[in-house]
This record gives C-alpha cells, sequence and structure tokens, in this order.
C-alpha cells in the first residue's frame, strides 16, 4: 500500500508518480509484470482513474512502465539501459509476438498511419544525397517562412490541385500543422475560435495552450452549421471543409458560400481551413478550396500537411496567410527560424519541381482506391446489413452495425478479435448522445491489401452476435 | 510619385507595398533595378523610414524586390519565374559575382553561420541512407517528446559533457530554440521574465509572443545581477551563463550559487539556461551548467541547440524540463507531433551512438581553436592597440579599437572594405549607452582559415585612420 497525503502540494499523481518510480527503481516491482489496473489502484488509494492513469502515462514517458494496447502498463523490461552512465550494452533483441503476454492487435484500422510501401524512397534517397554533397550552403540557416524555391512549388501545386489563390510570399512552411496553428493563434490573440464538433481534438488543444477560447459546433449532414457558428459568437472558425474529420462530410457549395459571407460580415472574421486529405478523392476532382473562392485577400488561412501524402514522420506542413494577417505575422516572428531541416525542405522541393510529387500522388490515389474498394467489398461481403459512408474520399469511413448492441462492444470485441479501431463518439469533444449509434472509424492507409480478408473475418467473429 | 492617404484604414506601409508592387508587376520598374534609399522615399512620401523598410521587407518577402547587403533593394531580376502558372522555365544560372552592380562583402564575420567544410557529410549521408532503406517505421509518426533512444543519447551526452543531471524522460528534443521557447512559455503564462542586456533580442521576441511580458536587466563583468534580477520583480530569469551572447562573460561560481539561491526563494521562481555554444571553450574543460548545480528537481529549464555542433540549417535542438514542470507540460503537450522529422532524430541519434558525434566535436573544438589563434594573432598584428576579450571560448568574440572615431564608423568602414560585422551597441535592447565604445563582435565559425590574412588586411585598410 502506498501511502499518499492530500494535504501536501504535490499533487497526488505525482506522489503516485514518484512512489511507483521508487518500487520500480529499488526493484521491489520486477521488469515486465504487470501494475495493478488503473480501476483496482484508483480504489485501494482512494483516487480517481484519472490521477492513475497520470502516474502511469508520466512512468511511461520516464521509461520506467510500458503501456501495452488493451492490456494495460507493465513495468519496463529494458529498465535500466537508459540510467546507467557506463558504456551502451548491445540493442536488445525485440521480445518476439509469440512470447509477449498480452494481446497486440494483429491490424491497425486507426487514422494517421501511412502506408510505407508506397513512399517513393529511391528518388527521395537520391535527391536527398545529391544535395547533402552538392550543396553544403543547406547547412545554414534558411528563410522564416521557407526556402523560396520550395514555396514556389508549393504555391504552383496548390493553384494547379486545390484551387488556391496564392502567391509564394503568402506561403509559411512549419514542422506540423500543430506549430503552424500555434504561429496563427498569435496572431488572432483573445479571440474566440468555432471548432466543428466532432472534429479535431488536437485543433483545441493547440489553439486552447495558445491562448485563444474554443467553442464547440455541432456539424449537420452538409458539415459545420452557420446558424449555430453565428450563434456561438466566435470570430474564427476552424473547419475541414473538403473532406469533415472524422465523418467525411464534403461541404456543399451554398454551405460554403454562407460560410464565406458569414466572414465577410464583420472585419476581423476569419476562416481557419484545414485542407489535410484532399488529395485523396476518389469519385471526382477534389472541390476547390474555400481560400480560392476568397481569393488571395479573402479572410482565409489554409492549412495543409504533407503527412498524408508523404509520410507523418517528415514534418512538412504549410498555411497560406491572406494579405491582411502577413505584414504582422513577418513582424512578429522575424526572429524566428524555420522549423523544418533546409534538406528536407530542398528535397521536397527538387521532388516536386521534377514532376516526382505529382506522380507519387497519382500512383497512392490508384493503390489507395483499390484498396479501399477491395476492403468495402470485403465488409459487405463478410457482415451482412453493414452500412459503409464517406467511402470516395480521404482515407478512412464510417462503418454502422445497426444491430450491434454498442459502440463500445463494438470496439471491445474488434479489439479481442486483433483488430483496432476507434469509435465515433471518441471524436466528439461535447454532446456524445448527438452521435450515431453503432458506428466506428476504419482507416484504410496503413492496412496491407494481402491482409483484407483476415481482417474481414476477424470483424466477422468479432461481431457475430451484432449480424 | 506614389499616392498614400494616410485616413484609409489600410496601413501606410500597405499601401506603400501595394502600390511598388503593381508598378513591379505591371513592369514599370525594370528588373534589377534599384528601388529609392529607404530615406529618399521617406522624405518624398511623407512616412517614417521604418514605413518604407516594411514595404520593402514585403516586398522582398513577396519575391518582388531583393535585398543586397549595404545597398538597399533591387527589383527581383527573375520576377515572373514564380508567378506564371506555364511549366517552370529551367532554372536561371546565378549572376555572376563580377557582374552584380552593389559591393558583396566578400567576408562575413557575422555570427550564427557555421564551417560548412566541418560538416562530417560522410558518415552523416551514410547512416541517413542507410535509415531510409532499413527502417521504413520512421515514415510512421514519432513520440511527442522526440524518439526514447534519442533522449537516451542525448541525456548520457548532457551528463558526461555538461554536468546535467536528467533522465531521457525530462528531455524534449524540438525543431530549434524558438518552438522550445514557445512551449516553455505557455507554462509560465502571466510571468515575467528578466532578459540580459545586451543579449538575444531573439529570446525577446518569441517570450514576448508568447504572452510573456519581458524586463531587461543590465550584465555586469559577471554576467546578470542578482541585485538588478531582484530589483526587476521578474520570476523567471533567462540566461547564458556559460558563455555570454554577445559579451562572451562567463558567470563565476559565485555569482551561479547566488542565481539558485535567488530561484530557491520563492515557489514558481524558474531559471531559462541557454547553452547555446558552450561545447567550444578552448582553455578549460567547461564549466558544469547551472542546471546540474540545482539537480534534476531543481527550478531550471536547460535549453541547448545542435546548430553550432552539427548546423544551423538541420533544425535540432532540445531542452530539460525539471521533474516539477513535466507533468504539465506532457498533459497540455499530448496532442502535439514532435516537430523533428524522425529521419533526423535518427540519424542524429546513430550519430551518438556510434561515437561519432564526441569525434565530430572534438575535431570541430580543434579546428576553430587553430583559426581563433590564427586570427587574432593576425588581428594583433595589424591592428596596433587593437584588444580582443572572450577569445577562450565560444565562436566569436569583441573586438575593441580604443581610438576609433565610433563603432558605427567601424562597422561601416568595414563593409566598405568587404568585411561584414555588427556592433556590439546592436546587441543592447535598452541602454545602449552601457555600451563598452568603440567594439564590434567578430565571430569567425564560418571564416576560411585562408583568408585571415585578406580579412586582417581589409581591416587594416578600412580602420587605418582609428590606429
Amino acid at each position: 500500500m502506498i501511502e499518499l497525503d492530500p494535504s501536501l502540494k504535490t499533487p497526488l499523481y505525482e506522489q503516485l508518480y514518484a512512489a511507483l518510480a521508487d518500487e520500480i527503481r529499488r526493484g521491489d516491482r520486477a521488469p515486465g509484470t504487470p501494475l495493478p489496473g488503473r480501476r483496482t489502484m484508483a480504489a485501494q488509494q482512494g483516487v480517481s482513474v484519472n490521477t492513475v492513469d497520470t502516474a502511469y502515462q508520466m512512468l511511461a514517458a520516464e521509461g520506467l512502465a510500458e503501456p501495452r494496447p488493451r492490456s494495460g502498463f507493465y513495468v519496463q523490461k529494458t529498465y535500466g539501459m537508459l540510467h546507467t552512465r557506463t558504456p551502451r550494452p548491445a540493442p536488445q533483441p525485440a521480445v518476439p509476438a509469440a512470447l509477449a503476454e498480452a494481446p497486440v492487435p494483429l491490424f491497425d484500422l486507426s487514422t494517421g498511419s501511412v502506408d510505407t510501401a508506397l513512399f517513393p524512397a529511391r528518388s527521395w534517397g537520391r535527391i536527398q544525397k545529391e544535395l547533402l554533397y552538392q550543396r553544403p550552403e543547406l547547412l545554414q540557416r534558411g528563410e522564416m517562412q521557407g526556402d523560396a524555391d520550395l514555396r514556389g512549388e508549393i504555391a504552383q501545386y496548390l493553384s494547379e490541385y486545390r484551387g488556391v489563390e496564392c502567391t509564394p510570399g503568402q506561403i509559411v512552411v512549419g514542422a506540423g500543422i500543430e506549430y503552424l496553428l500555434g504561429c496563427v493563434a498569435h496572431l488572432f490573440g483573445g479571440n474566440t475560435v468555432a471548432i466543428e464538433n466532432p472534429g479535431y481534438s488536437r485543433t483545441r488543444a493547440v489553439l486552447g495552450n495558445s491562448g485563444i477560447a474554443c467553442t464547440l459546433v455541432d456539424i449537420d449532414r452538409d458539415g459545420l452549421s452557420v446558424a449555430a457558428l453565428e450563434a456561438s459568437g466566435a470570430s474564427l472558425c476552424y473547419l475541414t471543409p473538403s473532406h469533415h474529420f472524422p465523418t467525411g462530410v464534403t461541404m456543399p457549395a451554398t454551405r460554403r458560400a454562407q460560410l464565406l459571407a458569414w466572414a465577410a460580415e464583420q472585419p476581423g472574421r476569419y476562416i481557419l481551413e484545414d485542407d489535410y486529405d484532399s488529395e485523396f478523392r476518389f469519385d471526382t476532382r477534389p472541390l476547390p478550396c474555400l481560400q480560392g473562392m476568397a481569393g488571395a485577400d479573402g479572410p482565409v488561412v489554409y492549412l495543409t500537411t504533407f503527412s498524408k501524402s508523404l509520410a507523418p514522420g517528415i514534418r512538412i506542413a504549410c498555411m497560406v496567410l491572406p494579405q491582411s494577417l502577413l505584414a504582422r505575422y513577418r513582424r512578429d516572428f522575424a526572429a524566428y527560424a524555420n522549423t523544418v531541416s533546409r534538406f528536407e525542405q530542398q528535397t521536397l522541393c527538387e521532388f516536386m519541381a521534377g514532376g516526382y510529387f505529382t506522380r507519387h500522388l497519382a500512383r497512392m490515389r490508384l493503390a489507395y482506391k483499390r484498396r479501399m474498394e477491395t476492403f468495402a467489398a470485403a465488409l459487405r461481403a463478410a457482415l451482412p446489413g453493414v452500412e459503409l459512408d464517406g467511402v470516395h474520399s480521404g482515407l478512412h469511413f464510417l462503418l454502422t452495425l445497426p444491430r450491434a448492441e454498442s459502440e463500445t462492444a463494438m470496439v471491445q470485441t474488434a479489439a479481442s478479435h486483433g483488430v483496432r479501431l476507434r469509435g465515433l463518439s471518441e471524436y466528439y469533444m461535447t454532446r456524445p448522445e448527438l452521435c450515431r449509434p453503432n458506428t466506428v472509424v476504419a482507416g484504410y492507409s496503413a492496412l496491407k491489401e494481402d491482409d483484407i480478408p483476415a481482417v474481414a473475418a476477424a470483424l466477422a467473429a468479432a461481431w457475430c452476435a451484432f449480424l
């Protein structure tokens, strides 16, 4: 029994963390053994599950414990390796999957991964190598907004493929949407932003951290509701109009026009348009973005990322600032170095200039389309009565089983059959009662084509009671 | 004559920018021709020099004009290339230096560059290539604080070489000090930070942008004065104790102890220690950092960068958070992806684990020490009466000519003889009258050894009246 003292200034989760860390360091808890379940520990110690969870997360981040999906936390097996100052031992061989105690998901249908087999490693690597040997000036600091030639390539691409209206001078390259959203937030200090519900909780975290008040606005069948936006009193609006995350709704033209009218109605109103995965639309050519409808001087900040089109591990995103924000941005960020390595900026620049990027996108679109069709067909065959929504764009769709017991039951039985996916209600930051019942989000970007029959079979077995 | 209308809501600099941009786009101002000098334009238009400068900077960022050092702004020669949607023309050959109209500095003594010839391109490139082909999992998203094995290597390095006391779990890897300072600022919202004067104006910009009130505190011969810090009322203190930027002062042990006592006196007081270039100390082993004196749980956030030890174009920096800030940091930034590409994280990790990094540092230290000694000797020979300060550490020193007319005269005559350097007073954010007179900051990190006699000769010619 660990003794916690609520009268101390140190929070309970830190006390619990410190006590467990001591036990692990002393060897009182053997490497590889499980920590008590969160609810058990919470009941034992008379604290909330959240307190236990925070303490466990701290142990994990410290390298003292290891989370195992659907199974809880275990004392780190390799503990000791990182904490010694003696010469580093040889890397430990990975634990073979068959020996691991906990059921590890075999198939991952979460969003946010990519199929690494589609990455153009050969051409990317060749360009990268040439730049390293031939352009030593790239070791020096570059331009604050990103290298001018890369911004030129991006401007041309966004204009041709996404209907963005901008000059290279309006583009800011950065190491991820979170970083760029943080910069945008600075420009809007004191404002309130409306965020789609359901939607990206990440956006709320970033804008909230940066001092912007966030208010959640429900979506309807056409996406963010302009009436609800008006009622929210917000002067900023963050949205994903091309392919709403996670429902997949594409905002129709009339709703877009209403949104732009809302923004034009009062000075200081702005739309933050996140065009995160619009490269992947399989039925028709993607709709042009809101930024293009509004024009280069319109009240729209356009954001997009290369995480889907290249890889999430290569941290390149960009935004297009309207002229009205540009001078202030440049003044306030003049002292900042760009956050993307110049070698990666220039590798992307050459990759785009040489035509590799658009060919790579065309290849990926084809591969993902085929995978989506195969996967959807396999699911429809294996799961009689299943409803699939939002299949024509993006890299995930919604899967509804009308006769399921509950969304939670769907997620849990799938996990116990080796398939990891999230329920739609998990994306609701408020009012989860509005969520369509018995619906999960199925991402297929990291799913191997050969695995599709096995995934469909696993889900059919998991959900046999719901069919 | 351009017509500006002060009664409009559009700021004057934007009006001026827009009018000039139109003229350039219409071809009324021929590519390659100079724009009027800033003072001339300001007088013509009846606006401030600052207004003109902002408009010119906007044109430059737009790619419409091009700044040339010590010469002003010119209409962009290659304008048009970036603004067409027709296929991209072949890249324009660079303008040979002999044809350029303006005197371009031949020798750059500014700080912040590195000698690209010292970069270990071969081993770096080999590791990078292996990772790209052999570890496709690096394409996926990594850990929020940075990859655990890289953090392990950094913790070990900082412990052995800088006396930092921390576990890998306390380390946060990020794409540059500015990004990391922005994260730190979030943790200290509502506080006031004391910043060294003279010092890094960048720090003031970043912390100010992030909502932290900044107050400037004068340094004395031992660095930041604790009495002045007390008097400032600040609860945070940003400083460069190992090698004050730009004066080169190393803070002695007693002053360090006083600073830690200041921090310990009240809860919520923290020191932000920027150890930006302490790898380069030539006389004695570097002093251990403040963070190590305070211990892993002490009130110090330690920041350092790989910009000097590797290259500024590769964006890797890191910070060490004390336990007291870690839980809050992890909670508030849980949704953020790390800002450094995983390939570059892992290249650095292998580079450190394989022993390349410490060997590379030893080689650089030797090369820079030799360069410093050669340069200092050449300057002492060429400039009778010159005083050099802060030669024993870092990659720059102070150069004083007691009999010079003024600092400005030193900077301008050097520039007209092809040597770019900055005056010490330029680093004073307030009270420049405290600045030691007739002193410039001479960085030698990007100076080729073969160029040293020519630089010394150019400065002797530039400053002959001051000797």
